[in-house]
């Protein structure tokens, strides 16, 4: 099967004229229409085989993980999600590993109504880099850089999950990876877009954790002028984690441990109960954002912790 | 250096606010002020080392012809450039590289205005996936699927000059590369965006000759669904390709030869006369599009002409 064909058989049913695509794949570019009074929001991110998910791992959950790190950015900005394109490299054009890679695609992009609208399909070592496009009413789009001292620091869901779990990867004291509530978050990670959308107009700042709290709130320091006083005792745990953190380990995997894709969010403490309400996965205060310019980690009587930064760096 | 050094240094200066920019790179993701009334236009392709360039290809040229595919696809749509992201992966963070690569980027991006606006950096082998975005006016950009019959097809430009120079590069009977009228056609195709803008509203259906005439050309038959006659006496030389063109390979080099980039163009027969007026780097008629669904190939004689279709196919 040629490029062409290819294209035709496995990309072509995700796009569909319609909802603001008025030419999809199959030209030299797509043609959109974006409403009109929106700011757009573009990320892009790349997947490759072997460095961001395991040479084994399944093409469902590979299509699933390439679409859902770039929908994690489009919710820490608070931006709905519109449209995406693929750019896929793959070393055979085999229908069963591109047939499980487009369901993947489907079963994460579908439910938040992300259209497919174009890429380009090439041979080579397998990599995946989806560019994926947002909207969000003009000058509303959540940012690193609007952190007060003050603001309440708060993350989604639960932390250290998918740390944990390519810990137990590592160390091959998995459970069935198939069942496993920890190896499910670390593949299919779940993008937070109802709670970013939620949150505009609320939160002063917004980050998605992908390379760890510690590392991707810096980011959110740096950027906003700022520091943080985080109580590494709050942090949310799943009863999964908790059941299985071996003995001192519980507050370098949350901390430091990348991959759950939850957001991290500056709020002003009087706008807590409302944005709590209005969050349902959970909405957890873990630290104060300060004026000192650091970043101070501590256990729950204060008293100071000290962890290795291990956030992951490409070329360093 | 880390990725994120990396990208301040070397990409920061590509990436500013203003000119629709409302934040660009060092967040979630860019923030664009898209034009109202207008269609955005979006594109992506790939380059891969050793399959879409040299492995010993300068990295200028690298930047330069990763961003001039992509131009090239908005050029077919009659697109003005606007922004672009730009996911790259490579093994070694070299400055050298880095530099002369952003040079590249640079040497065809900022005479058309296009700027960076964000990506991703990973360490793997060399690949660039860039995704373009540009702006037409609501419902006028140019496409694949307008050509009717009696439509005059012409191209921009001169053909068959990239394929000459990569099959004296294959033969290693090249001249000086860097000073090579043919090389630079190769390693610098320059994108036409002028034309395109200007054939907007007056061209029923274009195309860019990224894979060689012919293959291009039935994209636009199938999508248009008519036929074609082409006369290969007709399609235009540089003085360059003349000189060298071996032998009885003109017309295969011209036809079915890639990486020219030029634009093929349907025009209806009482708007060539303005057409021709509004390009500056020459419109050659080329042929006709006829309503036998088949594309016919022949001489300045009428004599039908067979040539084996050469064009590009991944997977084929």
């Amino acid at each position: 099967m040629d490029e062409f064909a290819l294209i035709r058989e496995y990309f072509g049913p995700l796009s569909a004229t319609g909802d603001g695509v008025v030419l999809g794949i199959g030209d030299d570019a797509a043609i959109l229409s974006p409403r009109s009074g929106c700011d757009l929001v573009v990320t892009s991110d790349t997947l490759i085989r072997g460095r961001h998910f395991p040479d084994d791992c399944a093409p469902y959950d590979v299509g699933w993980k390439a679409l859902a790190v770039n929908l994690s950015d489009l919710a820490a900005m608070g931006a709905r999600p519109r449209w995406y394109t693929l750019a896929l490299s793959i070393d055979v054009a085999a229908p069963d590993w591109l047939g499980a890679f487009v369901a993947g695609l489907r079963a994460v992009g579908d439910p938040c109504g992300i259209r497919l609208v174009g890429g380009d399909t090439t041979r080579g070592s397998l990599s995946i880099t989806i560019t994926a496009f947002g909207e969000v009413d003009a000058g509303t789009a959540l940012r690193r850089d609007g952190a007060r001292a003050g603001d309440i620091i708060c993350v989604t869901g639960t932390l250290g999950d998918a740390a944990l779990a390519l810990q137990e990867l590592a160390n091959n004291s998995r459970p069935d990876p198939g069942g496993d509530a920890l190896q499910q978050r670390l593949a299919r990670p779940l993008p937070r877009i109802a709670a970013g959308a939620a949150l505009r107009g609320l939160a002063h700042a917004a980050i998605d954790l992908s390379d760890g709290l510690c590392g991707d709130l810096m980011h959110v320091l740096r950027a906003s002028g700022v520091g943080a006083r985080i109580d590494l005792d709050s942090l949310p745990m799943s009863a999964a984690f908790e059941s299985r953190v071996p003995t001192g380990q519980r507050h370098r995997l949350q901390a430091c441990g990348g991959d759950d894709y939850e957001l991290c969010l500056c709020l002003p403490p009087q706008r807590m109960a409302e944005a709590a309400g209005a969050v349902d996965v959970g909405l957890t205060p873990v630290g104060v954002i300060t004026d000192t310019g650091r970043l101070e980690l501590q256990d729950a009587t204060g008293a100071p912790v000290a962890l290795e930064m291990t956030a992951y760096r490409h070329f360093s």
